[in-house]
């Protein structure tokens, strides 16, 4: 198994801020893709999030405000799916540290390489919707290749 | 052991530009660090990277002009050391991808999850490099988190 793991340090003494742009469908369309379907602040709920390519659809599996938020992916490509995504947040001075985690990829494939560096970008796009009140969100997204 | 993995795809046809801008001083200077000292055009060489924090030695222990340089850890945070970074350069089509690992991280420790960040960053300095002939290396690099 292989993971993509990540840490942003957000400047804001607002945690309840980032845990709302990881549970709502609004937060969510602002830093990751503005194609979002559905609320994601009660476990067992379906978010579906799409790319011009596809995209995934996650089952809320965890929720812990204002400290963790977990899916797991059940459509996507296949590389994604059974895979889990969490986000752990800390208060910690004038930051909110954000951990994220995509676990369990069975293999480390090179989709998992543009994926990495894909979360980094998004986790960018996070940390300046809370900073600033302006994400970059799917379709005007950094590209990091010919990927996208 | 963890893996660190990243895919960025730099538009251009000078496969050899990017080769350079990872082993030569002055390449690397200009995307990762400034304060770097010595050539990574040999393998054994010794090349120093130095940030305000501390910084990395890496011993030059494989390359293949133009599509592999690799390096090993051989002083620096404790985390990093024995650790390999490599980098895989080919071209498809307008693009030079660059499959980007730094392996065998004995623990994914929350100081990996920021340098897993900090690459993405690194590795899009670099991007920028080459495509637009700047890039933002530390210490006027994008800073990620609390931590730098």
């Amino acid at each position: 198994m292989s993971d993509i793991l990540h840490r942003v340090g957000i400047k804001t003494s607002a945690i309840d801020e980032v845990y709302s742009a990881l549970t709502t469908r609004n937060g969510l369309a602002a830093w990751w893709t503005t194609d979002t379907t559905g609320e994601g602040d009660q476990v067992g709920n379906i978010i579906q999030f799409r790319f011009a390519a596809g995209g995934f659809d996650m089952k809320v599996t965890k929720l812990h405000a204002p400290d963790l938020v977990e899916w797991e992916v059940i459509d996507g490509p296949a590389e994604w799916i059974g895979t889990i995504i969490r986000f752990e947040l800390r208060q910690e001075g004038d930051y909110v540290i954000v951990l994220f985690k995509h676990l369990n990829w069975k293999e480390p494939v090179e989709f998992m390489h543009h994926c990495s560096t894909k979360w980094a970008i998004f986790l960018m796009s996070l940390k300046s919707l809370i900073e600033t009140g302006k994400g970059q969100p799917n379709p005007d997204d950094v590209k990091v290749d010919n990927w996208n």
